[in-house]
């Protein structure tokens, strides 16, 4: 079991986007995925947020919002349970990341890159603005095999 | 590490609560506090809190909303995370719990139990349906050292 926190951070219709291509061994090797990562001990969540998001950006936050709940399965992998963030406040100057490449990219644009299928469907929870969710995300593989948002099939 | 569900499940003005009597070397013991539990293995929060409320009272949810995610430290014990609920909905007929018991209490009366400190505080924010809220409670024996709410000391 694992806990971690994932963060979208937001700017002038651009989200801080982070390409993983350097980690060896990564689970998310070549996908475009959010900042954050595991609690350390006695962390809130918020705390590890914070401490994340300077480690691998260099930013402060100063606004954020705590967006849903992620129970990420795949295949024999521990549970990851995934505390999902939005921030649209932060101090500081970005700075290069030990784990991928960052951009701001537009959000027009997200569609277009490599994702998790199940990271589709929550950006697009968070872009409806969608009040807290609870979201279970069943892999195998890169396959997403069942989605459930509050324990139920999402409707299109 | 531990992740937990809790569940306070109203019904006409009442709320389900458990007097935690029965387990020994309970952290609980002698407290009034809501059902639920551990998660098992590959668990999701709705999951989990669907099977603890149905082993602890014979009540199946039909209907429960996701409140709050608290993070729940006290010396030396192992950092508890615990997700925080409230249900309106449920079939069955209530049955006794073997880890105490189970009564219906009337919401002014609540005040009056036998409760954690960081208890009252988040069932004072679920009674002012705060939207969805991340606290951190830090405790040295019974006593509440440290509230956080969202990051920051709650105004009273």
């Amino acid at each position: 079991m694992l806990m971690t926190t994932l963060c979208y951070i937001e700017r002038d219709g651009r989200v801080l986007m982070l390409h993983r291509t350097k980690k060896k061994h990564d689970i998310n090797q070549g996908k475009w995925i959010g900042v954050g990562g595991k609690f350390e001990a006695r962390e809130s969540p918020e705390e590890c947020l914070v401490r994340e998001v300077r480690e691998e950006t260099g930013l402060t936050l100063t606004r954020w919002r705590f967006r849903g709940f992620l129970t990420f399965l795949q295949d024999d992998y521990p549970t990851e349970f995934i505390c999902l963030y939005t921030a649209d406040g932060f101090e500081g100057a970005l700075q290069p990341c030990d784990e991928g490449e960052l951009a701001w990219i537009r959000k027009e644009d997200i569609p277009g890159l490599s994702l998790w299928p199940g990271d589709r469907v929550f950006l697009r929870l968070l872009a409806q603005d969608r009040p807290f969710f609870s979201m279970k995300l069943l892999y195998h593989g890169d396959d997403l095999a069942e989605c459930l948002v509050d324990g139920q099939p999402l409707e299109e």
